[in-house]
């Protein structure tokens, strides 16, 4: 982050700190201290949150904004000015002496030996404060209540349930209406929502939570992404492998896995009574393949590749769409090379990353690379000096190709240092996607080498690439960034026929088989319902094309093409569609 | 099986039965009864075997298989008569008075009342027996001693381990030949010791037994194999779907899978105590996806594909190579139809059954009507009436195919009749491969619905349809069948280069990349060594296309062919050669 944009969000956050005292004040001002005690809130990176607790019977709720919000706003009017004071723990103790929860604060604080500090605004309103805050209540340009929810004193359910009241604060109406628009899109977006209505993927309360089940239109997209990915990487010299979806405890045991990765298996016991787990990853299994000959540095670099399903005993309350499952598909793949083979491997990843996320609509990357934490080493396997030497290297890596990227102390794996690539979605929003990892602990563990021109035994390094990594989670990002309007290459159904009368099915059909021999998929609508009612349904389904076929396009051999952006297009020659379609598909646009 | 058919197969049992009684009067004959006590020995479908309890220090080893099979020769040139009597149980133990095997059976004979009949050969040689037998010795005309092992008597290990001998015995010499040829054949062509020359699959000890992990190579042909089967299914309108491997116990005790696979189930228990299996079939699951949405008639068939593995929790013991594994790879598919649609799809499946196995070498396949059994009726789920409206369907069907077919009594599934594919493989061996069953039995478990013309819910039915099965078991057929030398269309590495001297290694990888751009699967041997080795190296890895590379064809822009089966083929021009291998990729040959 830049100093300036650092110094931005600290404003930001000053800002709808004093927001949240403004609510407070309201809610005091409104009810009094009697129904609503202050317990307490902070500045968020969406907003500002507080938490009250309420008279017995007093309930508030999102009919009460409208007031909550006049009475703040008439304090942001009045341009109150706040004001720091450092008081001794007595002193507050008595300032707040008719409330319990600022009283726990501050027994805290006098155990901790810290020093107090309250803030005012205007003359009336004090609240126990670390700050920082804006000069004044004027300063907020704009604000708005969001939401109520219950919430436990301290997250702790044997704590008394609070009210929580959700709000934002910018520093102009601009911005406050930017994100209220994103937040409205968000939710139209949701991937849940449209999973839903576009039949993309299911759940069953007999199969169970977190365990998605893809329809053949959701599979369609799994596989036109897989086989993407694939394209690019059989260009670099990968080959795919087969492994199978549960091992004994002993591989898990060698890889270390089974100790770090103790409550997510999935865990089997046998009728033999040994002991199994189900994959949480598949490199441990991949490297049975490359160990199971041996291998000369002639037969250097090994690329597998593999998608394959990997299991997590994720908890209950932790699922959450496609965003987190117990069953997570990998495009996995594992290089097996010498040292001196590491960049040139780097690179045709990265070259596929790119490839990749510019077909699917994210023409930018930003590049982080993930180093150690000096001060907390022993997280970290492997001594500083490898670390440095590592770190270096991958830095070094990343300048030469001439790209730009920043740093960040403690996101390393636990085995070394990685290139993480993030991108920004339609909403803006970041998501880290695609990551290249060299792993030299994995190749210690079980012993993996290739013999040399000198015919000596020489270590080899791992390099871990995932492009989506989890298919689930990439999917949910995918379908909320194209609000589910996937371009035409990736759309499951790419054109739809719609008939305006029963007559024309027969025409119907037969664009159909033009368009399908061709290889593009192809649905007719022939139900005796009205055009209009097929056409909503169609756009509803965010289909690229919709080709209304009647009377004069049977006659003309044309069809009237609606887009789903532009509407009416007019009517084109089926041999000019199929061809304006397979350029699509051919620029994966 | 034709009464011509019968006949011969009782005649050879008999004549196997005498050359039985011959071995234990060879063995009397050469060893005494104070050595070699005679337990017992039947004729087998592959020849005979007798168990022998040897006296303390006596060890009958493969050694003395000569002067065993010289005494049997004195016996049959001797042409001795084989005569039966019926005697009483008393004269019976008299007989066999030093022979405890013998008297055991005989009480079991005396306690369950039945007769006692002995037969002797000439006047010497007498055994407790039911016959029948030839007339006489001189009818065995080719026999031959093939093992010994170790056996319990009775099969149980608490008793006594006795000298099992292995032999064989034909009516002709050639038909013993053509026997023992088949036999070491199969020994070559094992599927386990190809696999491991070829480099197609691997077992780790890490990992476990019956988990194998395919390499690239076999991972090469078992995709080349499942995107034909989807090649075929697609043009039939099957989608592909994605389900999860594990499911709640739930979805088992609603498909009735938990009762049945009791003993098979991998189970999970979660760490919040939920109980999970590892799925043993697909077919609950995919009812899932077709029941959450509700259908109307114009939705079906709805065909779902996947190929996916399921996981059955086998005993160690029973494992063998690819044939037997825990974790087996499916290309599965179920057809959600209406009655009225079943004849259809089950004749579009035998469409893809047939083009499949052709392409994989086995032109004719046997059909079997596997239906239920009218004696056992509580083996099956539903009404007598019902499974004889059912198997008559199915047997229409065929008739109405004009297939040949044979009927099979008890072959059915528990749920339904089904149509079995038998593959004769290269060495004369029977498997069944395929099998299409019509399943009436999960819709009703899981209240699986059409909404109907009428508006009314009608009951669907479901079919069931594999084409490979588990692809690990066909694979190792296909391995044994192809002796690991598998068509063009099928090998992992189709052209293998070759270079005569190191200066070539440019031009080999010209013709390597115009090889791959069309791609043709090659790889290049550049090693310094000489070409008659590098010539043996790609003929062991039954290579296809071996390309020798000098001056001469660098000078002429060819390549010296060498084919798998013809040897030299001379000098052909590198476009000509892509020519031919494209022609057996399009061929399937």
């Amino acid at each position: 982050m830049s100093n300036d944009q650092f110094n931005q969000k600290a404003k930001l956050a000053a800002l709808r700190h004093t927001a949240e005292h403004v609510l407070t004040q309201a809610m005091e001002n409104l009810y009094g201290q009697d129904k609503v005690i202050k317990a307490m809130g902070p500045a968020t990176d969406e907003g500002f949150y507080f938490d009250f607790d309420t008279a017995a019977g007093f309930v508030i709720s999102e009919e009460n904004f409208p007031e909550i919000e006049a009475a703040m706003r008439k304090i942001i009017t009045a341009d109150l000015p706040l004001t720091r004071e450092e008081v001794s723990v007595e002193a507050a103790k008595k300032i707040f002496s008719d409330n319990p929860y600022k009283q726990e604060w501050l027994a805290s604080i006098e155990e901790k030996g810290e020093s107090v500090t309250i803030y005012r605004t205007g003359s009336q309103f004090v609240d126990l404060c670390k700050g920082p805050h804006v000069k004044s209540t004027g300063e907020i340009k704009a604000f708005k209540l969001l939401s109520v929810a219950g919430a436990y004193w301290h997250g702790d359910e044997k704590n008394k349930m609070l009210t929580r009241i959700y709000g934002t604060a910018f520093a102009s109406k601009k911005e406050l209406d930017a994100y209220l628009f994103q937040i409205e899109e968000a939710k139209k977006r949701d991937h849940k929502k449209l999973g839903k209505e576009l039949d993309l993927f299911t759940f069953s309360d007999l199969v169970g939570a977190g365990l998605p089940l893809w329809t053949p239109k959701g599979t369609m997209i799994r596989n036109l992404l897989d086989n993407f990915v694939w394209e690019l990487r059989q260009a670099k010299g990968y080959q795919k492998v087969s492994i199978p979806h549960i091992t004994k405890k002993d591989l898990y045991e060698t890889s270390g896995h089974w100790a770090k990765f103790a409550n997510d298996l999935f865990r089997i016991q046998t009728r033999e009574g040994h002991e199994f787990a189900m994959k949480p990853m598949n490199c441990p299994h991949h490297t049975q393949i490359y160990a199971h000959l041996q291998r000369s540095y002639r037969d250097l670099p090994q690329r597998y590749a593999e998608t394959t399903m990997v299991y997590r005993d994720e908890q209950t309350g932790e699922l959450n769409g496609l965003s987190r499952v117990r069953c997570i598909t990998q495009d996995d793949a594992h290089v097996f090379c010498r040292e001196s083979q590491l960049k040139d491997e780097f690179y045709a990843i990265w070259d596929i990353i790119e490839t990749f996320y510019k077909a699917c609509g994210f023409p930018e990357l930003k590049i982080r690379l993930s180093l150690s934490d000096p001060q907390a080493m022993d997280k970290y396997l492997g001594s500083r000096e490898d670390w440095d030497k590592y770190e270096d290297q991958l830095r070094g890596l990343i300048k030469d190709r001439g790209a730009d990227f920043f740093e960040a102390i403690g996101e390393a794996a636990f085995y070394g240092p990685k290139i993480d690539f993030m991108a920004k979605d339609s909403l803006g929003r970041e998501w880290q996607v695609a990551t290249i990892q060299a792993d030299r602990n994995m190749p210690k563990n079980f012993d993996l080498f290739c013999i040399n021109e000198e015919g000596q035994q020489e270590r080899i390094v791992m390099v871990h690439a995932a492009i989506m990594g989890s298919i689930e989670r990439f999917l949910s990002i995918l379908i909320e960034h194209y609000a589910g309007a996937f371009p035409v290459w990736l759309s499951p159904v790419q054109a739809k026929i719609l008939t305006i009368a029963d007559r024309h099915a027969d025409y119907a059909n037969q664009v159909k088989a033009q368009l399908v021999e061709q290889g593009i998929r192809t649905e007719i609508d022939d139900r005796p319902e009205r055009l209009s009612a097929k056409i909503r349904d169609a756009q509803l389904q965010k289909i690229p094309y919709m080709l209304i076929v009647g009377d004069k396009e049977a006659a003309s051999q044309q069809v009237g093409v609606r887009s789903r952006e532009k509407g009416d297009e007019g009517a084109v020659k089926v041999a000019e569609l199929i061809d304006q379609i397979k350029g699509h598909v051919a620029h994966r646009s």
